[in-house]
């Protein structure tokens, strides 16, 4: 008896840890979901994993068929969840020569308020703030290193290591981003980047910025893991905020499972020698293109520790899919923004969309398709033109406007050059069936940051912002830009990731309060907020149509208007004073005679002197 | 009885005299068209001209309505012409207050040869060359000037003025034009320029161009008259070579009778003080376009010397249709080069272009768009973009690939620039419905000589060369070029249309012939010939697909193919001598043993070597 009990209690061990070395992905679902025909993948501890024969015991959960790997660790399970399927553990139980394995798998129930305070949408009513959160803020210290990650530095004073930022930072500043006008933030991902130091020019550089995935269902740990995320997520929605998450589906990092131990080679774009992308759009939409080019660009790598991942393959197509579906009900995403989405299988781009609009119909997907045209950017989005392959993504980032808008600033004034390429620019909006989904910025994280670009200048700095906040789209601005952040992006991309000041313990300055900033710092923080705040209430900059006028010396007057409001825009990109008339544009300005400043209430009457380089934003009544 | 007769020939001698001084638009029509309801035009010389009543006694021609002006010089008379009505002398009696007169107006028999012999389009398959004719030969010393016409002026020594080249200049050296390989003549506007001088910023200008219309019915009798141009193009079509006419719709000179005597003021767009169009093609195009830019885009003046014809006017519409009609079959014209596309009427510009082709399925008609975008130029032409308005044309002046060839020549290479910035144009032909009716070219009588902005380089003239001859598209080439003319349009655009070396009586030097050619000319010349007599017998060049390859230090690889051919064009814009392997582009180059150099015959086999800034043209057997 007590050799029996003895030996049942041997078997009940092993078989719990031999269950916990077995992992299932997705980790769990949600009960009710419209994306019911669930595919798991599970991942055993040695090559006979294959030979176990499972089935499921649980109401209204059901095994549909299950599919082996060429790498016998792996099995595919495809299982049905009635409607009414309660949320709950559902076992899985393994049968093999014998053996017996019991699983537990979980269904969730279902995030509360979808459509409402998650998976709202972001639209060109909001206001992102793009954030990079190991260089924002610290809010919990305890969190900056674990030994058990392959990557233990922390070192503030490296500019490639990780600095300790994370989500609680993010969190801890809701009441900063409020202030400054901001209604969504888009973290870099949060998604674990368990990756070792990797050689980069500048020296060794860590994972510190996120494009490194090595789990899907884990946020990393150093940036405060799934709890932090999910108490970000209901932070922002409890004060009517949104949140973007960046998905990337082009690559993982070398050390995610997927890569270094694949269910079969073919999750991944192998090559028989290292090939890296091209990273030519062209490539992708030429009517000429050839098929060489196209898959290089395509399947290529985007660098050499960042694998290529094979979105063809159809459980890879589906573990993509799921994890986008889960990760939006898990964390009340509102938002995606894709990584390098013209990098990525179009057929499968279109299905990842569709599968998420299926679920979350208000759902935001804009496409990162750093194009070098307009029509490069319209092709990867909802566009008019015929095309053989039509792109279904609500928006792009919009880097013909970004480049067109730093023209603006950056260039004298010609017939295709300085404001008047923003003018042009904004005439191919042909190209786009709704330019108004079209997230636009001055920069991002892989960019010169802006006000260096605009030559240190604040009348350029108020320019570009007044740009941002009032042409069509949704704008988006990168962390530090309100308080004058600076740099180029030589010798590093990191030099443009540096830390807010005021985020991190021993900060000398806190920039997060008026006290630590510069009177200048100060200005152009009241100056973001001032016109963000306007901008949430207005109508017409945020909805409305827009009305061009042809530039002239320098000068480029355009409209925001609907029914209910008028806001007249005066770019004065030349050294001199302008003197604008209303009456010059009849067509927008017939029956007003005020225009009130946006920024000092004051009325303009119906003739402005625009200083140089200045920026004029009235609302005319 | 004698008294009787006397006053019986006085009265006719008076309606003849009377008769005289009446004009009819168009001055006849032919039997048998499509367009057979006609309407007349005609011009008294007093302002009681409209009292007259009008009959027509012809068989099967018919009169329709009359109308009269707020001008009571003219009037308007709608004409039905039946299929079957005969040519000949078709009498029109006008009835006033007793008075009668007696009007002929011929119905002549069309053409024939329609659709084989003229009208039969320009298509890839050509080889168009640009003529200025007052500055390409001086066929007829005895019409250079007449005293009767408003610029009596002859000058060669002053390049603002005429310099006697015709029409029959041209004639006389077709052969020259075969044995270079062009296929098809199109000149600069031969209609009446009975304008007088006029001043511009380099001096006293005369109208040497051909774009100042005075009146549509005439070809300048300085050019030789309509009978050096029936001649002309009797004697193309005797050579198995094609006319394109300069079509002017938007303006007419100044001593134009429409613009010096309209029949009401609405013919002309008329403004209270003189407004200049403002010559941008996205105020036309732009989503965001106002009223009053799209006005003055295209209801401005081009110049104050050049009244803007109203084409919204439907009698003014009708006029301009039916003489293009008229010209066409007049002139038995091939194809329709459009000037000023953009500042036109759109509605108007897709009426015009439907009654022509209904009249001539096969004629060609491109406009000139000079547009600042691939956007723009597609615009301006049948295309793929879903916009509210859908121009019908078949083609146009394709601006931005002149802007990418430049590029390509001139910049070094970049990420966007030089090579790859055509590599980026062809690209974005996924906006054109059918790129290869597209005209394109290196420069044109409005532009820098393509030699000079070459910077007078012979392996740059060949690059040029060669991608005009092989990329797709309708190629153009300006008169001189294949002589290496040279000059910027500082400090005049007549700097770049000076004589023709040898087109004049005295020249001192005649390039027209081998022994007048220097050797680099002759080396330019035998390049040009011999890469537009292989094009002409190529189905790849002409009517081939078009693949490309993205560029990789400064070398662009593409090919035109199909079924029947697979041509190999490396374009090697780099200063170092450059591999190239076939099996580097396997698409294309698969099954394929030998290049054959299409200059030397040679066999370059499957590996070549393309000198710095050199460019190979092979066709792969």
């Amino acid at each position: 008896m007590k050799k029996k009990l003895q030996i049942l209690l041997l078997l009940l061990v092993s078989k719990i840890l031999y269950a916990q070395d077995i992992t299932i992905y997705p980790s769990h679902w949600f009960a009710n979901m419209q994306h019911n025909n669930v595919q798991l993948i599970l991942k055993g501890s040695d090559t006979s994993f294959w030979r176990y024969r499972f089935t499921i015991t649980y109401p209204g959960v059901q095994k549909l068929r299950s599919y082996r790997f060429s790498n016998g660790k792996y099995m595919g399970l495809d299982i049905a969840i009635a409607k009414d399927a309660k949320p709950g553990d559902v076992k899985i139980t393994g049968m093999r020569d014998g053996k017996t394995i019991e699983l537990t798998w979980k269904i969730k129930p279902r995030r509360t308020g979808r459509g409402e305070t998650f998976a709202q949408g972001v639209t060109s009513k909001d206001f992102i703030y793009l954030i990079m959160p190991d260089r924002f803020s610290n809010g919990d210290t305890s969190n900056d290193s674990f030994t058990d990650l392959q990557d233990v530095n922390s070192n503030r004073n490296d500019v490639l290591l990780r600095h300790g930022g994370d989500i609680k930072g993010v969190q801890q500043h809701l009441p900063y981003l409020k202030e400054l006008g901001v209604t969504t933030v888009w973290m870099t991902p949060v998604i674990e980047n368990n990756m070792p130091l990797n050689k980069e020019s500048a020296g060794m550089m860590s994972g510190y910025h996120g494009y490194w995935f090595t789990d899907h269902y884990k946020v990393d740990k150093r940036l405060g893991g799934n709890k932090a995320y999910h108490e970000l997520s209901d932070a922002l929605h409890a004060n009517g905020m949104k949140l973007i998450q960046d998905a990337v589906y082009n690559h993982i990092g070398s050390q995610h499972w997927i890569a270094q131990d694949p269910p079969s080679p073919d999750w991944i774009n192998q090559w028989s020698s290292y090939t890296g992308s091209n990273h030519r759009d062209e490539a992708v939409f030429s009517p000429y293109a050839n098929a060489k080019d196209k898959k290089q660009m395509l399947d290529g790598w985007f660098v050499p520790h960042l694998p290529d991942v094979n979105q063809r393959n159809p459980f890879v197509a589906t573990f993509l899919i799921q994890h986008a579906i889960w990760s939006t009900e898990e964390f009340g995403v509102d938002g995606w923004r894709v990584d390098t989405y013209k990098y990525c299988d179009e057929a499968f781009l279109n299905k990842i969309n569709d599968e998420l609009l299926k679920e979350y119909p208000k759902l935001t997907i804009f496409g990162e398709a750093w194009t070098n045209t307009v029509t490069g950017s319209a092709y990867f989005t909802r566009n008019n033109i015929k095309v053989p392959f039509k792109h279904n993504a609500e928006g792009v980032t919009d880097f013909p406007l970004n480049s067109a808008i730093m023209a603006t600033l950056t260039q004298p004034f010609g017939w295709t050059e300085g404001v008047n390429k923003l003018y042009m620019t904004l005439a191919q909006d042909i190209l786009y069936q709704q330019p108004l989904n079209n997230c636009i910025f001055l920069d991002n994280h892989d960019m010169d940051r802006f006000y260096s670009v605009a030559g240190e200048s604040m009348h350029k700095f108020k320019q570009g912002i007044g740009l941002l906040l009032t042409l069509r789209g949704i704008p988006q601005m990168y962390y530090g830009t309100e308080i004058l952040m600076k740099n180029f992006k030589n010798p590093s991309d990191a030099m443009v990731r540096l830390d807010y000041p005021g985020g991190f313990e021993g900060d000398a300055i806190n920039k997060f309060h008026k006290n630590g900033r510069t009177s200048q710092e100060q200005e152009a923080f009241d100056f973001v907020s001032k016109l963000a705040l306007f901008r949430k209430k207005s109508t017409a900059l945020t909805t409305g149509k827009t009305m061009q006028y042809i530039p002239a010396e320098g000068v480029y007057v355009y409209f925001r208007y609907d029914e209910k409001q008028t806001i007249m825009c005066v770019v004065n990109t030349s050294d001199k004073s302008k003197n604008i008339a209303l009456s010059e544009y009849p067509e927008r300005t017939k029956g007003f005679t005020k225009s009130i400043d946006v920024f000092t209430g004051e009325n303009k009457g119906t003739f402005m002197e625009v200083p140089p380089q200045g920026m004029m934003i009235v609302e005319l009544k």
